[in-house]
């Protein structure tokens, strides 16, 4: 029995990760439930169904009356009390943008291991969470289908023999429009994802291709790569997830139906496959696309291999760049193209770097660069 | 250093098997050499580059007195002695058809690990060469590209987790043609195969699909897998060479460019991965397909799973039948179509199956089957 923390438990992860729980009640027991803002219902539905001892919310509210034997925890503190709370388990962060950070490295602190959708957690910190994992000789599996599936991939596998790791990327909602025609785009032509059923700042980050771009920053330290060794493609089917190319010449590839409950439940089973009931492929008709990305087309995809390289802050500029400018666009302050141009412009405009950054420093460039994104288009928070 | 015995030197995988072995001096070492029916100066390059200890020839000649410290067999009982020389080794056995049966199993017996090109040997006779291996604990490795990449595929996953595995198939060169429009192909068009270079036998044989209905028989016994969780599908590129399905919904596949020498060298290092020099694959414009088998056109498919239900003789009687078929057809002496009738006739008029047969039983009924074949258009051996 695996005891499981859940962060963003009314997300589209979260619900997901609770549909699969559900299947397998021999196997995983929620112990905590951490909840955003979404509605009190749907929090007390959940509470009665998953029974956990130790919840979170994070807004105040009456519920310590109506549970008096649950432990309870509020706002931002209280999430890192949460994923403190002194009992053995994994935690799910499934928490959207640079919020998952800070719990992430309290999980880990907390000798808990961790199965991934927060991809900026990495993408932020990479170099601060490798460090962790080591020390407190915690895991972390990503909840990504394309590193999941390289994840994956890599079973039985020898480090040494691995030449190249492919990310595939369905194109978003937009990869047959040129340039041009992305000039208008509304938001929610933006969230109508072809292949995927997801959040909203990923469905953006998707369109924008902000999020293959995250990815191949997540997987070099994921996978300790070199970025020259990370490809990213466009495979429009989404059913090739990730593939890792052999030093032999062969190319070993996972593939299955688009539905994020199998690489949910591979990270909470993880080296464990257990049955997801997702639909099975079926090889009787069948074609697999695969195109290069225009680097033209696509800029941020290029500005990650930079800000990659460039390391220490610069990949958290492009993150809260990126997560600020995705906010502004949700809210129809800017229009589509303008997201990449402000990640752009906060890449370039960029000057202190800082090689070995501390969290701190991280957390305090990210709400730098956040605000300086925000009250340029008059929106304060 | 691993000592390798060649078995079907100067066929098509064979030479592929020096070319390897001539790239890692290292890694192989060349004890032992066997030459069918080709040319004396090929013979006498080969053994003066690789210098073996051991030669078999097919037919007697006066190498002995050319090389008088080697130990020279000579004809179908000389191969024996052969895989049976007293210094362990790894034998790849390349033979062709039928031939390749009893130095298996004599290899086995003298505790060398087989890397296997020639399916006739399972296909004849899986139960009695699984029941072998495990008495005498020696590791059987398949060359065929299909088997090669499911073992790759394999790698690190655990035997309850897998669901089906798919073998693919090129369709051959006349996947495109209608049945009518086989009646009068000629054997240059048969042994014109889109996308691998192969020997005669096998090239005819994808042309029919028995390639891939022995391949059926064969994955049956290597993976120790129902015929209901085998399956075969037609995908073009001959991409991807094999795939496993997972009880979680995943399938892993493995890619390369359609070379021997990918499956070949993994064979012979396995687990171990050394580069091959094999043109790597572009997933910049890349489009792989996978199309149903139509059994109608294709009918030696369905009766692969026949005969392999039946089990006994049944595998060893379409084996012999398709063998002598093919031999008739590169001789002209029988159409295209032909060959897939007289199997179906044969396994059809076959009655007295044995469901535990021995090794002489197996060949007996070969024997008699290919005399049955053979005779019946007047060509006697």
């Amino acid at each position: 029995m695996k005891n499981i923390y859940l962060l963003g438990t009314t997300g589209s992860i979260g619900l997901q990760t609770i549909e699969i729980i559900l299947k397998y009640p021999q196997k995983f027991n929620v112990v905590g439930l951490s909840f955003g803002a979404t509605k009190k219902e749907i929090h007390e539905e959940l509470i009665n169904k998953l029974d956990p001892e130790v919840i979170h919310f994070r807004e105040a509210n009456n519920f310590q009356e109506k549970y008096p034997h649950k432990t309870i925890y509020y706002g931002e503190e209280g999430l890192l009390q949460f994923v403190s709370y002194p009992k053995e388990g994994l935690v799910v962060n499934a928490l959207s943008g640079s919020a998952g950070l800070r719990p992430t490295i309290k999980a880990i602190e907390s000798k808990k291991d961790i199965a991934l959708a927060n991809k900026e957690t990495l993408v932020m910190a990479g170099e601060i969470i490798k460090r962790l994992l080591k020390k407190h000789q915690v895991k972390l599996f990503p909840i990504d289908s394309e590193h999941n599936a390289i994840l994956s991939c890599l079973r039985g596998e020898e480090k040494r023999d691995i030449k190249t790791i492919t990310l595939t990327a369905s194109g978003g909602p937009f990869k047959d429009l040129a340039k041009e025609e992305l000039e208008n785009v509304t938001v929610r032509e933006a969230l109508n994802h072809p292949n995927w059923q997801m959040g909203e700042k990923i469905s953006i980050d998707s369109a924008t291709m902000a999020n293959k771009a995250l990815e191949i920053i997540e997987a070099h330290y994921l996978f300790d790569l070199d970025y020259k060794n990370i490809k990213a493609v466009i495979h429009p089917e989404s059913i090739v997830h990730g593939m890792v190319s052999f030093s032999d010449g062969s190319t070993k590839a996972l593939l299955s139906s688009p539905d994020m409950k199998m690489p949910i439940l591979y990270a909470l089973s993880y080296p464990k496959r257990y049955p997801t009931g997702i639909k099975e492929l079926n090889f009787d008709n069948l074609a697999l696309n695969f195109v290069k990305i225009d680097e033209k087309r696509f800029p941020l995809i290029k500005l990650a291999y930079y800000v990659g390289e460039k390391k220490g802050l610069y990949p958290a500029v492009f993150n809260a760049a990126n997560e600020a400018a995705v906010k502004l666009f949700l809210k129809e302050k800017i229009k589509f193209l303008e997201i990449e141009e402000i990640v752009i412009k906060m890449v370039q405009d960029f000057k202190d770097n800082i090689i070995k950054p501390t969290i701190t420093d991280i957390i305090e460039i990210s709400k730098e660069v956040e605000r300086k994104v925000l009250s340029k288009y008059g929106f304060y928070y």
